[in-house]
């Protein structure tokens, strides 16, 4: 059993506890801290926790704070870390890590320096389907991994700091694009180097001075590309899907709007509401367990188990770090209007790592371009010469 | 902490296991019973279980069995129930709960004398999706339930006893319908009767005595009507669909073959695996968390609260005698080919519900069938005089 | 070029107006007829007809009158084939051909006699996506056919006609009933037997005295059985789908709510209005080319070829004869609450097909009920003694 | 009635001739030019044209020609034209009009000089699907057009010419991109000013010159964005969609592989062939009339239709032009990695289009950034003050 301390009683610190509670789980949140008395007493009612604080430290310091779960606004995830190595309690973080590389970085080192456990609270990357699809591609199911594109869309976030260029480090795309960064990395291997970054950036809709709409392009050492996509302008519901494509494959998930759950109601019922629809009657897609589908209750129950074991969680403040560095490069490419290099000072996967040959061998002299059916039967074999680079195509007629 | 015995070490009592496993949960498998050794002996090995038995009673009896889990084949669920009653141990058992009406209603009479916590193990009931779908029904999101149906086919089952009528107490229908039937009830309304069962049943494909595909009308007082359909003979692997009209809405619930994740694999690599996928290669759609998709987790945390609180579960034994009473009837009916009567000894919801008059009034002389907006644009009322019963049209040319 | 006459300027009529219409065909409507002037006068200028009939005899004796098609109530079906035998016009008329069978026989009859060509107009067994997944089926592609369901409903239809059971005929049974049964016949074969007929149908929310709400069940000879689900209390939109079960295969089709096109819209804009559907904002489900999906173009091009060739289209008045036959059946299941036999007093398909064996061979001792890979990778084979009749298991653990 | 001259007997050439065929269309394929003499004589037997040519400029000016489907591989496109322009017959062209925006301005400019009609054969802004999504962006459906994507991506194209980078002006952007770009412009609108390009590309897979994956993004006069994906290196089909959101909703377009058509096969029935798919078991995705789905039918309809009123169509040879302009622009940048400007010699539509502000005032000091219902029902108002730029939230508790 671990004891927890959460400390941030809003919105996302809420959707943590609910992942805890109710599960018949042998964790237990001993403490809460907000920064208004407030919503510290409410949140500590809401899930019978025993000690709430208005101070910060306080919490951390607590007798019965075994480990901390920062739920914080980005601006203050740094400081928190701080305390926590201070008082040598094991921390997780919630998503992104820093709201720049270089904040990220000193997080990193000083966990690891205290030798404190820390992980890194990235959800999206502990999703079922995000579980059984990274273990497909590392099974080989879709081949050498050619493009990883994740993509986080929905009307905007629910807290006035989001929006807030200065407190939160940027808009949608530090916001989101942190989750979609990091499924395109697990696709294309964490240990391959991300190289450089591409990206459109534009407040097209709010009245806000950070991005509303970012579309980026990341390229690994590899040759492998990811791609996000992030939005604070998108109507209809929340859209969050990753689609994939390998040399023998594709993978297509779609997390939110389209799971197999349809229901269509008139509205003319009445005391019926709609959770968090932009519409409250006519076709709705509702998704069954939230924080089982978001990945909250796997990644609690990969850090809890690291945490006894001793080992590292799936996804660390490292990962973190490389994840804050792309972001940094992100920012820099949607205003120099150039490709940006991603800048890790310290890199722990492999280097040098060449993009493979796959062509095939038809015979000796020719490579194999492609082979087809046609419509009306006709087979097709399109050639090039090894030597002279000439294309060339073999019919075989099937009708006469 | 509820000490768990598990009755059964084969493919349901492992699914059981996966469920509780790996989890982060405080309760404990401590005792599982196999009839040979040799799975005994596996199951205690991987699940880490400390005491393990061939003989039923022993595993019953052992002090470290606090509450009991039926995971065995239908034929031997009465006696096991019995032997719980005789140790006054509390019990859950797997579905069916009879073979017959008559043995689960045997089964529910013994726990309740007994006065031990008794729950059905009707995990279909307790999807995420079903959970949700239902509390939405409940909040009257669809008005009023006219039909509900639920359908599962799949190509067969994996032992050797549901083959076998008489193990099994029949085919199909006892293994899948009473999923279908107990998903129906709850959206009609469980205190709704039952009334009179039509079912088709026939062995299409395999080379058995019981049913490989039936279909199945179940009609409730109140006028609403369920509908199952199970198969043995379905391609393509499994299809769990849930199909709910209301006067006010509609549910479609897809809760395995297309739940927004999808891969397409050429199948040239090698090692990949497709388990329980009718090809290794093409297009395949996976579930991402199993257990939780099919609604064991949520089952087990209802069952283990309600027991610690001293409540009932959502799914007690009574309404899997309920289930099996109206199996009865079917299988009645698909030798009879006439509609049967579901005969319950012992009825515990409303009686004498009616059907509700849904008239809506257009006037004080009219009632309003439909309104249209035809394509060319007018639009018509479509009316009925209240005295004469004459049917007319009122029409708005729009387009002039 | 055929030169066409229609009779009826409605709903119906328009849309097979719509579907010659801006198509660059080479047939032309001539002549239309309608019991109202304005109708008529209306019809010829929208679709610029040159000459328009309140006299349905005058239409079809019309010089510029070669082929008739008929878009009138069901009750004024059998008058106006009866007028083209009598003026020796070509004849296409719309579904269902007839209120009831005794009436669909003397229409096939009195055409085939008088040497006329007739064809029944059933445009949903001329969809796209049903013609390709017909030549599937007949190309082997899912083996014998087990089960062809087919379902059709939406919030009922647009005339008062429809809704007067005299006038109709009944209620969403003849109305929609009579597609499902066809489109289930095309897939078992239109030359297998339908043998008897099982019938639940309710007038569940609407104020009339047909039925608003249907399911029924075909027995064909060879132990195929078809399904028909049938309402015009659907909430939601046009719900139109085919599933199709064989030993080899599975075919899904969806022809309207779920094609690959979504939208959604906030209602926040002036002047958009959406045709058809329940809501005007929220997600919404377009068809692209309405006329074209539901069969339409591909239905005439059929009937005209087919009249041009002196051959017969796809779907004869014979057809029609026997969904009314079927239809007949349903409504008589629906009161007696008994299967009951479907009436033939002329059969043209084959007699005494069986149901084949299907069983595959294990060894010569043994028949194969199923093999099946388990989640921990165990693999099973059940199999049957072929001579006693008992039933076991082999397992070969992968696993140790 | 049209009289058609086909130049090319490939299989864009025998698409077009499938979408006219069968049809009981008025226009008529009276010559046939292919560069092989068995080609041609298959063509003209397949299809029952009268006449036939090896000699592109015999067809082009025999007498039975008045409209003239160039249907060769890019690098004839040019000359082509010029010798319709020479001969004063219409003409159409299929995609891409020009392998560079220079060859495409030069055809352009010479059918205009001439006076001849010209027609662009872009069939994806002719689909049923795309037809009714523009009709809905236009009526304002979803309000302002902030992002347009359209991804085509397959294993392939079937000729070899394609994969030679000097015949076909490029790889797969030049092959497919055309028709994505076009997608956008159309929802963007089409006389709004394409500036500058930025776009990855690179050759992953085969063994060619040209690129085989790209991904592009367009960026508008009026602040809104394309954006195009395009790869021969897709396994599982064909992947056809669009994605636009707009300030008021959302268009979700699948043309090809998930279309409401699903086959499951075994793969164990003899003699059924899956055409075009990558594996001939498992689940297959068929599209129903395949010419159709993909704007053939009704391309030619609009060509037709404006040819015989003297009208210009919906895509002309203008569009081409500013499609290849793009296409240039994206080739520049892949080389470049800078976003580079689309050189648009002669520009036809709006100039100096601002994207507007759309803030939403909250009272007279603040502006409505978002309003939110978090799941415990709390509400939530985030706005910004007007002066200042500060971001502040008002909650009102729902809960007590």
């Amino acid at each position: 059993m671990i004891k927890l301390c959460i400390l941030g009683g809003g919105f996302i610190g809420r959707f943590y506890a609910e992942s805890l509670i109710g599960r018949r789980g042998k964790d237990e949140v001993k403490v809460i801290y907000a920064r208004r008395e407030d919503t510290a007493v409410r949140f500590a009612k809401d899930y019978n926790v025993p000690h709430y604080f208005t101070d910060m430290e306080a919490a951390i310091a607590h007798p019965e704070t075994e480990m901390v779960i920062i739920a914080l606004p980005n601006y203050v995830h740094e400081e928190a870390v701080h305390l926590c190595v201070k008082h040598k309690k094991a921390v997780l973080c919630t998503k992104p890590l820093g709201r720049t590389a270089a904040e990220a970085l000193r997080m990193t080192q000083a966990c690891e320096e205290a030798g404190i456990f820390a992980g890194y609270l990235e959800d999206l990357c502990y999703t079922p389907k995000f579980s059984k699809s990274l273990a497909s591609v590392k099974a080989g199911a879709i081949g050498r991994v050619l493009w990883a594109k994740s993509r986080e869309t929905h009307p905007g976030p629910h807290s006035d700091w989001f929006w807030d260029m200065e407190k939160a480090g940027g808009g949608a795309i530090v916001d989101m694009g942190c989750h979609c960064i990091e499924i395109s990395r697990n696709f294309i291997g964490k240990d391959i180097l991300p190289v450089e970054v591409m990206c459109w950036a534009d407040t097209q809709v709010k009245p806000i001075d950070a991005e509303d709409h970012a579309i980026g392009l990341v390229k690994y050492e590899n040759g492998a590309i990811g791609q996000f996509e992030v939005s604070w302008t998108f109507r209809g519901g929340m859209d969050l899907r990753d689609e994939v494509m390998g040399t023998e494959g594709t993978i297509w998930v779609n997390s939110w709007l389209r799971t197999g759950f349809e229901m269509f109601t008139s509205g003319n019922t009445d005391g019926y509401l709609v959770e968090k629809a932009e519409s409250s009657s006519g076709w709705q897609f509702p998704v069954g367990d939230e924080a089982h589908e978001l990945g909250y209750t796997s990644m609690f129950i990969d850090m809890y188990e690291a945490y006894e074991k001793g080992t590292q969680p799936q996804e660390t403040f490292y990962d973190g770090y490389v994840v804050n560095a792309i972001i940094d490069a992100a920012y820099k490419s949607a205003k120099s209007k150039l490709w940006e290099p991603v800048q890790l000072t310290e890199w722990r996967g492999q280097v040098g790592v060449k993009k493979p040959s796959v062509f095939t061998e038809y015979d000796a002299d020719h490579w194999l371009i492609k082979e087809e059916i046609l419509p009306n039967g006709d087979k097709k074999v399109i050639l090039k010469k090894k030597i002279t680079g000439e294309i060339l195509e073999l019919e075989t007629w099937k009708k006469v």
